[in-house]
C-alpha cells in the first residue's frame, strides 16, 4: 500500500552515467531510467510497445532510448521518434512516462498522474531544528557547512512500511544494534511524537546517556565528560523520506555551539509489494575533525544498516511464512512505543484512500499509456 | 493432511542445547523450539505478535525467550513476561504454545488443542514381539541389551504420507535398494496385514533366504549357513511413528536365542504439506559382537534412507509436475501389495474427519492464541 | 497456445541411445521417451500409475519401461507388461503412450488424438526452390550434397510462439546479431510475405549487399566482388517447423552454379507456456570448401543462437514481469514488418480453435489414459 502521486527517490544521480540506462523498478513499475544525450533523466515504463522487449536493455541514441530487438527509439515523454523498418509512425506507438526531477545527487521520480506532478513540489519539512536554518536536501552537497557519507543504496527485501516503521520505534537500537551502539539509555528516554501539518510527524528521543564505547568513537566525544544530553529527531515526510538529526552535547551546553550533530537523510522508495529501496546520507555538521566525524559515521552507519538489513529480511520472510506479504493494522499488538508508526500507517492510508477516490474521477492518465494500459 | 491431535517427534534432544532455540515447521506450524533456564522446552509459534518478528531469531533469558527486535518476553504457556518499553503488560500480549514431552532423547510435540494433550500419552504399542518384552522407545537408551545408532534426522521433500507409504510397502527394497540390500526374496514372501485397535496395524513379512552379500554382512551372518528365515515385521501407530523389527534365524532356529534382531525406530513427522522430518534410529537386540552389527546397520541404514529421500524427493516433485501437492486416493492404481498403505490411509483419513468434526464443536483452542489466530 | 494434433520434433535420434530413457517436457506433458530393446522408440506419460513415480527414472527391459520404485513395466502403447509383487494384471493398468517417428535424424512425437496421428504425415512444404528440388529433412543426412552442421538442442526459457516470432521478423538481425552479421542492409530489403496452402507461409527477403566481414568469412565469399544478391527465405510449416534458405550469389549470377546457398532447418516445440526446445542444423548445399562453409556456418550459428536465446529469455522475462506469459494479440503494437507474425499466429489460432472444437465432438482419447486422466 503506498501513494501513488507522490515524489520517491529513484537513483542516485551518479547510478545513470552520460548515455546510461538503468533498469528499477519503482512501486511496483518496472522502469527504464535513462539519461539523455542532453544530460535529462528520462524514466520510461520497461517494455517496448512493440514486442515488449525491455526497453532497458537498449540504447540512448540522438533519437531517444532505442529498444534493443527491432530498433524502436523514444523521446522521455514516451512518443516514438523512429522505426528503422518503416517510415510512418503510428500514433499509438508509444510508452508510458514519467516525471522525473533531479536535485542535490538524487534522481526522484513522480509514479502517479503526471498532470499532478507539475505543481507538486519535492518533499520539504515544515518544521525543522533552528539552529540549522531548518531542513532541506542542500547537506548533501559536501562544503564547509556540511561533510557527506553518502549517498548509499541498499537493496531491502522488504515492504517499505517495515523499513519506515523500523525508523519510527528507535527503542529497536537497543536489541538490533545492541553491538553496534550499545545504547540502551534510549529506553529510559523522554519521547515526543506528533504529526505535523497533513503529511508530517515528528518523534523525538531525548535522554542523559552516559555514551557507549561505540558511540563516544563514532561522534569522536571527549573520554572526561561522564553525561552527554543525547538526541535522535526524527523528522517524517509521506510517504517515504525521513531526516534523522542525532548527536549529543555536553549536559547542558548548546547543541549548536558544542554539540557533535549529524543528520541522516533517508528516502524509503518501494520497489515490489515486498521489496524497497533504501538510500542513506550522513551529513556531519561543520564537517568536524577534518572529516572524520563523517568517516566514522559512514562506517557506523553501514553496519547498523547491515543490522537492519537483516532483521527487515527476516521480518518480511516471516510474514510471507504466515501468508502475509504486508504486515496490517490489527495483527500486530500496538504498544505505546508504536504512537510514530500508528500516526505515520493512518497518514499513508488517508493519502491511499484520497487518491483511489480521485483516480475514480479523474482517468486522464490513461491517455498517455498507448496501447499498453490494458495490461500494465 | 494430517491429524493435529497427536503427539509428533519434533526434535531430537541433542538439537536444543542448554538455552539454545531451534526454528523448525511442524504441520505448517513454523515454531520456536528452545530450552529454558530450568532445561525444560517450549514451543511457541515462530512470532512475536507485537511486529511478527521470528522468535527463534531471540534468546533465552530469565523471562523466557526473549524477541530479538524490541526485546518483549515470552513464558512457555505463551504469556508475555516483560516489554522493556511499558511496564504495563497488556493481556493480549500472548503467543500461540504447544505442548512438549520429552522421552528417551526425543522431543515430541502436540500441534492440535493442548486440552487434548494432557491425558494422552506418547505412541504405544498394543501389541508387539514377546521375545523383547514388547516395544517402547526404551531401546533407544544404549545398554547392555540395545546397541543403538541414532536418532538421526533427515529432511525430506516430500509429503510425509509418501513416507509412511514407502515404508508400509517393503517389496520397494528389490528396486530401490537393489545395490544396498540386492534382497529381492522378499518379492516372494508370505506377507501378513492387519489392523490392531483404533490406529495401528502391522504388516509382517517372513520368507526364506539365502542372504545376500550386502545382507550377510550389515548382519553378520555365519558365511556357511546356505539358508535363512528372515523377518522384516512393521509395526505402525498413526500417524507416523514406525518400529520395523528385521533380522534373520538359522532355518528353524529359535530367533531369540540365535537370531540377529534389529529393531528400527522410525518417526515420520509433517513439516509443510510437501515435506516431512525423517527421524531415525536402529537398536541392535544385546548390542552383538561388541557393538560390530550397530555399527554396521548405521551405516546400511544411512545408505538405504538416502536411496528413500531421493526416490520420495521424485516422487513429491513429479506429483508437483502433475499438479498434485499429495497423493490421494483415486489417483493412483491399487495393488494388492499397497495392502497397507490403503488400511492405513483409511485411518488416518478417520482422525482427520473425526478432528474437524470435534474442531466445530468445540473452540477452546481459540482463546490460546491471543491477537493472531486470524492469520495462524 | 499451441496445437496439440501436430508433429513436433522431441528429441535428436542420438540423444536416446540403445536402452536410453529420456525425460523430456513436450507441449506441457512429461513424457519418458525410451529406446526398447528392438531399437523402436516409445513415448510414455512420465508417470507410473501405480505410485506416480517418474518412469523416466526406470531402466528397459525386455517388458518394455520398467519403473524404478515397485518394478511394473509398460510397452509403447501403455499396457502394463509386468507386476513383480503379483501375477494378475489389472485392466486399468496403464499409462498414456504418444505416436512417435524417426526420421533423418529427428525423433518426431504427436501430443494429440493418436488416432488423427495414422493418417498424418510428418510436415513436409508445399513448396520450395525449384534447384533444390524443393525442400525436406533430407538434408539432414551428411552427403556430397549435403554438409551438415547439427542437429543441436537449445533450451529456451521463452514461450515457443515468441522463437517462430523472432524468425517471422529477421530484421532483428540487426539489431540482436549487429555484431555477429553486422547486416543492417536487410533493413532496405524487398520483402514478399504470403500464405501458402492451410498452414505454411513463405516470408523472403531478397537484397543487394555488399557483405559484412563477418558474412563475407561465413559464406567464404569472394574478397574481390563489391555486392552480393543476398537471399533470406524462410519456410514456415504450422506450428513450429521453420526452413531457412539463406546465402549470396555475386550480383545476377545463378544462385544454383555459383552461389552459397545454406539451408537452416529449426524445429520450436513448446515445454511449458514459458519454455520450449529449440533444435536446430544448418546444411551447406554441395558442402562447399571441403566442409569449411559448414564449420564457419556451425559457430556463427551457434553464436547467433546464443543471442537469439538471450533475447526471447529476456522477452519472457518481462512478459512475466508485467502479469503475462504469452505475447497475446491486442498487447502489442504491429508494424509493417510483422506481417508474417500476424498470418503465422493467426493461421495458430485457427488450428487452436478447430482443435478444440473437434476435441468436443470426439472423446476417443480420454479411453487410452487409464485412470490417470482426471489429473492430466
Amino acid at each position: 500500500m503506498f501513494p501513488k502521486n507522490a515524489w520517491y527517490v529513484a537513483a542516485i544521480s551518479r547510478e545513470i552515467k552520460d548515455r546510461g540506462v538503468l533498469s528499477r523498478t519503482i512501486c511496483e513499475l518496472p522502469l527504464a531510467l535513462y539519461r539523455a544525450q542532453d544530460g535529462t533523466v528520462g524514466a520510461l515504463l520497461d517494455r517496448c510497445p512493440h514486442r515488449l522487449f525491455p526497453l532497458s536493455k537498449g540504447e540512448v541514441t540522438q533519437d531517444g532510448l532505442r529498444c534493443g530487438y527491432h530498433g524502436l527509439a523514444f523521446a522521455a515523454d514516451g512518443r516514438c521518434t523512429h522505426i528503422p523498418s518503416q517510415d510512418e509512425i503510428p500514433p499509438n506507438a508509444r510508452v508510458a512516462a514519467y516525471p522525473v526531477r533531479e536535485s542535490h545527487g538524487l534522481i526522484w521520480l513522480w509514479p502517479g498522474d503526471p498532470a499532478l506532478a507539475q505543481n507538486t513540489p519535492l518533499p520539504a519539512f515544515e518544521t525543522g531544528p533552528g539552529y540549522l536554518s531548518g531542513l532541506d536536501f542542500s547537506c548533501l552537497d559536501e562544503s564547509d557547512k556540511w561533510g557527506v557519507a553518502g549517498p548509499h543504496l541498499i537493496e531491502v527485501d522488504a515492504n517499505y512500511m517495515l523499513a519506515v516503521d523500523n525508523l519510527l520505534d528507535l527503542t529497536h537500537v537497543a536489541f538490533i544494534h545492541a553491538k553496534t551502539f550499545d545504547n540502551s539509555a534510549i529506553l529510559g528516554s523522554e519521547r515526543i511524537t506528533k504529526t505535523v501539518g497533513e503529511n508530517q510527524l515528528i518523534d523525538f528521543f531525548r535522554f542523559k546517556n552516559p555514551m557507549s564505547a561505540p558511540l563516544r568513537a563514532a561522534y569522536m566525544l571527549d573520554q572526561d565528560i561522564p553525561l552527554y544530553d543525547s538526541f535522535l529527531e526524527t523528522y517524517w515526510h509521506a510517504p517515504g523520506t525521513m531526516i534523522l538529526v542525532h548527536g549529543a552535547t555536553p549536559e547542558r551546553a548548546d547543541r549548536e555551539e558544542s554539540g557533535t550533530i549529524v543528520m541522516g537523510i533517508n528516502a524509503i522508495t518501494p520497489a515490489t509489494r515486498t521489496s524497497c529501496h533504501y538510500f542513506w546520507s550522513q551529513a556531519v555538521y561543520r564537517n568536524l575533525r577534518g572529516g572524520a566525524v563523517r568517516d566514522a559515521w559512514e562506517i557506523a552507519t553501514r553496519n547498523a544498516f547491515a543490522e537492519d538489513e537483516h532483521a527487515l529480511r527476516t521480518q518480511q520472510h516471516n510474514l510471507e511464512r504466515f501468508g502475509m506479504r504486508e504486515l496490517s493494522d490489527g495483527v500486530s499488538l500496538m504498544l505505546k512505543s508504536d504512537k510514530a508508526i500508528t500516526l505515520a500507517r493512518r497518514t499513508i492510508a488517508r493519502l491511499v484512500k484520497d487518491e483511489t477516490r480521485g483516480s475514480r474521477l479523474n482517468s486522464s492518465r490513461d491517455n498517455n499509456e498507448g496501447n499498453c494500459n490494458d495490461v500494465a
